[in-house]
């Protein structure tokens, strides 16, 4: 297969359900796209829509110099791309990893004399291809690479660079996931209390969406009081009486039959810091409490800031 | 004191933060307060503005037919109207309890002749008396009390009857509080990930809210599935997936140095729906995971089924 048009032809690895969703978008624009899959009849609906089938990985990664990754995890682009030559290429992992596996994956792709951008894609196959639908990918690594692809890796869905740290894609995926998964155990335990109740969980949805649009000014307020360090100034809800009050949110869990499991551990986390310091710690809202997560010891940071004794 | 214009004359017990914010707007709107606090101090700058200043408790409830209280906790609500005629009373009760102390407060209130109704202020001080700032107040228990009052009640905040079950208001404020609290935390995690990176709070903050803002779909998506009992039609993202995707975000707050305290229990939850069949529950989508939460042998609901078998 020869290039006569390098800017809009590449190659994908993995036609899962996201690898396939992506293939269709870029056939659907008029990409020359060349595919692989290990289960190689999964490629035969692409191949009928115009994409070139590859019998292996190397073919697959000779055939353009952008080369699109979309597989299972880490291990799975390991498996399938170790050996294979990736001078000049310019790769692009959308396969979903932490943060230390992108950095580990642009080192590797160096190595081995390839640009890499990693990824993070924040949208489900049915979002992919449909603008109107939100969904976008995070990317970090080489922005050369970046720039130089950007119109056709947002042939899928937006594209958002969040910086030359290979690991950054990842870490903002994980950051976001880990928030909406705060989000959906806090609805949980709201409904679960009403459970059994004369109240409708649809009657509650609308409360409960309306309070949680308003506590959003939460995400801004850290963010504020994490740059600055200032977790006191203009409090409207003061952490004492937070902490006082979680006993009210415990006994009804209790009556109600309904484990604490999913909010006792922030409820927790808020006394844990108002009582290291009740009288610094009783007039700061409850960002300040966001300190206590990060262990000194331990991670990157605590790795560099060890290293730097 | 006499009532000439009992439609607007009512009793305050509680001049805490809360009850004092609450005074000056019944003020300001011209209504005739008589108050009461048992460090009588605070009652002398409200004094100045034109409220009556009651001696007791006893002195206070015989003022008004209305009888508004906003103390500490139910405990204090008790140790000041224990003892006193309540015959005739409307008393309204803005201390905020468990549902199980609403009721009981209702029964307790009935059996001396006054009528009832609990409250949930989702308000802090500063948003009393500023409509625009959205603070409300939960009432529920004796619909004719709060139809007679409603005008009076809703010169601090809006009001929002939910029904004439008096622990449905407390419910209602424990439920969207600690729905709130599980999006704290999911926010807090999020931010600890990349403390001692090189993204700033700030750049990541309205990612953060966009994102929370999209995933808010779930608060009506559980609502339409807890009331169908169908978890499975229409599912974006299932279970299996989602619970296999979990490791990525465990392995990141570990590399991170962070705590996954905050949001294991939730993974975790999904996890254990997953595992307890994974034919049917895997393509569900996540909110099947809140029937757990609810122990069937205990709590409201367990003991009216235990008491109806
Ligand atoms: N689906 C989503 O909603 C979603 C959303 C965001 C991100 N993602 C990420 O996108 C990536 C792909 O997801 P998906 O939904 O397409 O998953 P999927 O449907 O399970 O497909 C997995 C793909 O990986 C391949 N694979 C697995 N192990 C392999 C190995 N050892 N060697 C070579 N190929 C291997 C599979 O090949 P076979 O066909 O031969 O099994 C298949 O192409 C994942 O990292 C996922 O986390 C998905
Ligand atoms: N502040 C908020 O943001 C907020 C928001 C929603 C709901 N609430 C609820 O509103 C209620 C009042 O809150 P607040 O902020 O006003 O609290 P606060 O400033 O601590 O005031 C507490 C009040 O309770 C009185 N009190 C305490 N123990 C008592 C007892 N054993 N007998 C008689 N009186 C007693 C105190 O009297 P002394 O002056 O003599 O101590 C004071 O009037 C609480 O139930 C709270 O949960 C508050």
């Amino acid at each position: 297969m020869t290039d006569t048009t390098p800017r809009t032809a590449l190659t994908l690895l993995g036609l899962g359900d996201m690898g396939t969703a992506l293939a269709r978008t870029w056939l659907a624009a008029g990409h020359r796209l060349t595919v692989w899959n290990r289960t190689a009849a999964k490629a035969g609906p692409l191949a009928a829509l115009g994409a070139a089938v590859a019998a292996t990985p190397a073919e697959a990664v000779a055939a353009n110099r952008l080369v699109v990754v979309c597989l299972l995890d880490d291990a799975s682009v390991g498996s399938a791309l170790d050996g294979i030559d990736l001078t000049g290429k310019d790769l692009v992992n959308l396969t979903t990893g932490t943060p230390a596996e992108g950095r580990a994956r642009a080192t590797w792709a160096k190595e081995r004399g390839a640009r890499f951008v990693d990824a993070g894609i924040m949208a489900t196959p049915s979002m992919i291809g449909a603008p109107e639908a939100g969904g976008y990918v995070f990317y970090s690594g080489s922005r050369g690479l970046f720039d130089t692809h950007r119109a056709v890796l947002e042939v899928p869905a937006g594209a958002r660079f969040t910086g030359e740290d290979p690991g950054h894609a990842a870490l903002h995926d994980v950051a976001l996931l880990s928030a909406m998964y705060g989000l959906f155990a806090g609805v949980s335990h709201a409904y679960a209390l009403i459970e059994g109740e004369d109240i409708s969980p649809k009657d509650l949805a609308p409360l409960l969406s309306e309070w949680l649009g308003a506590m959003g000014f939460f995400v801004g307020n850290a963010a504020e009081r994490l740059s600055s360090r200032d977790f006191t100034t203009g409090v409207v809800s003061n952490l004492a009486m937070q902490v006082a009050a979680t006993g009210t949110l415990v006994r009804t869990a209790q009556e109600q039959g309904v484990s604490a499991e999913l909010i006792s551990p922030y409820l927790e986390l808020m006394a844990r810091r108002l009582a290291a310091d009740p009288a610094a710690h009783g007039v700061e809202d409850t960002a300040g409490a966001i300190t206590l997560l990060r262990r000194p010891d331990r991670g990157r940071a605590g790795a560099q800031a060890q290293a730097g004794r």
